[in-house]
């Protein structure tokens, strides 16, 4: 079993997290981890703080010489403005935060209170914690990417790109779209939402390549492997729809054309024309590329503020404005991604065992295997 | 900490659910679970399976003379046929279902191993759950509904009712759609299907009223309201998306016109005119009605099958059509009912108590004058 | 992984439970648990109730045709006497019984409420979840036994009998004490109790032999194989104490004298001579047999009762006689055996996988080497 | 829900803890983490390892201006020697420790890599997060003490002090015995270990006063508070039993002898004349002390070393001396308090809410209320 919990509030001393059930024999480096955790900084149309901020792990634990030996793997990453106590009282709280239902649920007088831990600041913990299970599932050939298919009115065109083709695609454009003509109306998009102050949102997919069939499981409904991985992507901050495959679109269409027919060859052995699952079937892999889909809203702190009521006098007033991206959706698919990567190498070694990489190596030939030979 | 399990396959002797964590002094009655069951089994484009079932519940455990006593409760719904062990084994996969990612997991050589308790057949025991759960929540004003927003590419024009229109308008329709014309299209376009031998999804929305603010929290990654909703509808079966108000609408739209802008009077205290983020901001509850919608797609056993592969000889073959249903939406929008109540349910009972209701009344109306005092 | 709930009261319709994660390919019989269930009614000392008792199981889900699908396995024993809505209230809280502080706990104003559900009754349930373990485990022969070590001030002389002949002689013996001299004398004493209308309690010891070092873990607090053992045991109705191996005589001893030393040889690999570690070191097993004591308190319930208090009027009153066994000790060590089993067979999958008994047995034999070639 | 996890080695950079749940407007100092921390160092007999250890705790998150803002609370401990990476390889498993299990469950060539996480040095993390919940827990006027009552073989006659006196009497003691008697002679076998190169281990008791009756419930098999409270106080490092009250004593005892007699009078409400059950009847808390006795096996690591096997060679070899310690039985006892300090107040907020002190309070009021009205 893999678990963790993050700490950390976004002007306290640091972000950090404890990532428990790592196997032994694992090497992990600091520097795989940064380089995660730029990707979640990266993204046109971030503001100032982003600039500023260049996130690095220290490893506290778990490691020695630089490999895994079982124990709980600790990470910190420092805030560089640790102001947290001297900071003014906020009695604003900004629509579409957790500001006013943070309040009202802890008895609050402060809305700083709230929005240091709800803040997105927080997934730097969970982007290193992704880091860690991404080098996990790298050594089972599992890989993970994302791509921007929509901010705000502007959609990618891309449907399915091969995978490397897709991370190639993808990291060459400012907002992470593989569609190279979509990316540069979304570039200019966000600028002209930059001068009229207003804020964009957008939807990203994240796709793993890689995954053997059998992850997961129907047996009892809280194991399915999409309501884990949906769990996890709503918890995102700004994350309002989650969606696997054609999503809502499979909604639309006849049944005929929706589920994907099987197939079988030696080479491959079962296999399928189409995706339009998305990599899950009865709340398991099936050997498909998992293809996840999140809606973020934009961002909620705009320049041109919302109405709002200060908390203290109950007068209206304009909600405060703490920070000035204007779209994070870039960002947000990579940090989609280190959320999937922590479902399924949870998942996979429910399967496969925990304790060593050794182990786990022989468990999963073996299943691969009986796969094979089904 | 309100928890279950289901047991039970489809043609075995019943389905189950033991539900831990109930508080004493809350009537449970067979006859309010029993409406619930047949809510499930409502709907126009049932196939002739429904038609038979007419499910009851028997409440094994957790009551005194009607009232419950802190123990945990068991209920179970007897199957009609029960002949799991001599129905014949089952060689064809169907796509769209976990027969095939399933056999290959567990190492089956019959479907049927697998499709007895994929079935969506175990959603009765999670309504049976359900309705206990609503009756806990309408003790403190707390109701769900649902209504159909779309089945295949006939949507409903559906937007903003009020929350007993919506139950009056969706209970009048043959398909729990609230938009009478679309109801009639709907209905069409079903019995098409049925002629043509294919199979439609559609959209739910459930709706929950009286949810005070503050319930679930940002404070960590996995305790956050939305998360855990979100986790419960996917794991229902055929749900391929999930979303919370404006949804995939919000990624398109500009940030001044998604956030809910914050007012406040004395009579109702902070108040929005709109509700984009339908009911959840920041993980938490904010005192709006909770808006999920869902996306399920067609029932995979279609009438004219798709290809599929015979596991023993590998040959390619016709999947085997198992049932005849062409529509479950309707049904899927009363099981979606039923998750949220346990969810919301749970998360309700972790900041009020969960020992007994006077106890719970009392902690509860303590927060509500709380947080009219705020 | 493996977890279960269970639902029943004592004078309710039935016990049952719902244990899930069991994997395919195990066959589970209906008279291999009754087995385990008639033993949790053993031993000289029971009351009338328990000769009427005949507990039989039926399994509800989770089998076709005599062998696990991967489903949750759900169980049922039936009650004789369901009259529970009609008992009378009961006003008097029986010391030593969870029926005071129940009352208090649930705001009840009826102390049947309480104990129909806090009553070992319950243990049947659990029993039948021990035994469905007890087949898994015996699959990799892992067996599972226990042996009355003392009742009242009786004490059993035996230290250290091989597996097989502890059985043996326990099973020999009217109260599951190996040693046939202590054996009489603990009959006598149960005779005078039971003429003197007083109760007795006792020790009790849970064996299990033919776990591979590694089960459990050090690595973080809630994962040692010991702790879990023990929540295990003590959960069980009137365990006041918990230890493994020389438990709480370790304590007495100089640390030489404790402390089992490490030798190996080409046949068994690392081993010891001696086992004062009762089988687990550092949270984990070791290979050796576990070793886990449990002291019983005297059964609450006496013929003779002891002061309480009305809880309607306050007044002095004498506890209400509900049953009248005298010593439970012999049954206790056969619940024991249960939970044991329970809780090792999660590890166990921890370790090897949850899915398959094939698969588990692959990775199970893949370990086994490499433990032989360390 | 209160839940934790700990990270850190022995010879890591530090130990750390995420706790996670603390409710809002408590007050939190670093000084009285550090106080707790110096109980864990104390108690003569303990090496210079101690002597050189101060532990300090730095507070990461979840505070602001010293106040809990409902944000997991992240503790850190610094370790002096940080040389993990740079200490030479380790062969020879020690008897009685995790070494050789640890090698064998992760695969591992070196033993340091096991003890390294399995050492007691992780218990200051649990230290640290104890500590908060102590303070959290005085907010209602529970308190936590120890005492110790054996020392290999010298046994303190302290039975039942008052809780005030119990404190006095053992933190005048240097080795927290409360008869002062007993204590001289446990120092004087503790010396003469000392001499001998041979360790001690001893039992102590932890005592904790003005805990509600109803806290844990009997209505499912893992929600009991002594189960939860066995398991924490069997994941402390060399502890081999665990009971509550008389335990194994009541297994020798008539039960007349046994259970606790239930009085009332205005004043007290009920009360019993005797606590021979430990304040835990039913897996809920009665109202009485708790009082959890614990044994501890003696320290593993002998200046006299025992028989082991190299590793590598499989040649019998002396096992390696890695620290000096005699005897840490008062220090064990400091961290017995630390656990049972979680796990009630875990089991206390499971009953009265986890949001706000002020909500807290309120809630609890209304019960105590209850209770006394009852």
């Amino acid at each position: 079993m893999l678990r963790y919990l993050t700490g950390g509030e976004s002007h306290g001393k640091c972000m950090l997290a404890i990532l428990d059930g790592v196997p032994a024999g694992l090497s992990v480096d600091a520097a795989s981890i940064d380089r995660e955790l730029s990707r979640r900084m990266f993204g046109y149309g971030r503001g100032k703080r982003m600039a500023i901020e260049s996130d690095k792990v220290e490893i506290l634990s778990g490691l020695r010489k630089g490999v895994s030996i079982g124990s709980p793997i600790s990470i910190e990453i420092s805030n560089v403005d640790r102001s947290i106590d001297r900071l003014p009282v906020v009695l604003e709280p900004r629509p579409g935060h957790a500001d006013l239902p943070g309040v009202l649920k802890y008895g609050l007088n402060d809305v700083r209170d709230v929005f240091e831990r709800a803040s997105a600041r927080e997934t730097v913990a969970r982007v290193g914690v992704g880091a860690i299970c991404k080098l996990f599932l790298a050594e089972f050939g599992i890989k993970i990417t994302s791509h921007v298919t929509a901010i705000g009115s502007i959609e990618s065109s891309v449907r399915s790109l091969g995978f490397s083709q897709l991370i190639t695609m993808s990291d060459a454009s400012p907002v992470r779209c593989a569609d190279p003509k979509a990316s540069a109306l979304m570039c200019k998009e966000i600028s002209l939402s930059i001068e009229s102050g207003d804020s964009l949102g957008g939807v990203f997919e994240v796709v793993v390549a890689g995954v053997p069939a059998g992850i997961g499981s129907y047996t009892q409904w809280d194991r399915k492997m999409d309501a884990l991985l949906a769990a996890g992507m709503m918890s995102i901050q700004a994350i309002k729809g989650v969606s696997f495959g054609l999503g809502f679109e499979s909604a639309k269409r006849k049944g005929s054309l929706v589920h994907d027919e099987i197939f079988y060859n030696k080479k491959n052995g079962f296999y399928g024309h189409t995706n339009n699952a998305g990599g899950i079937e009865g709340g398991m892999t099936n050997g498909e590329d998992i293809v996840i889909r999140c809606a973020m809203k934009p961002i909620a702190t705009l320049r041109k503020p919302l109405a709002s009521v200060n908390i203290k006098t109950k007068k209206p007033i304009k909600a405060t404005v703490e920070r000035s991206d204007v779209c994070a959706v870039p960002a947000a698919a990579a940090i989609g991604e280190s959320v999937a990567a922590f479902e399924i190498a949870n998942a996979f070694m429910e399967k496969f065992g925990c304790d060593s990489m050794r182990e786990i190596r022989r468990n999963y030939d073996g299943y691969i295997e009986q796969v094979r030979k089904f």
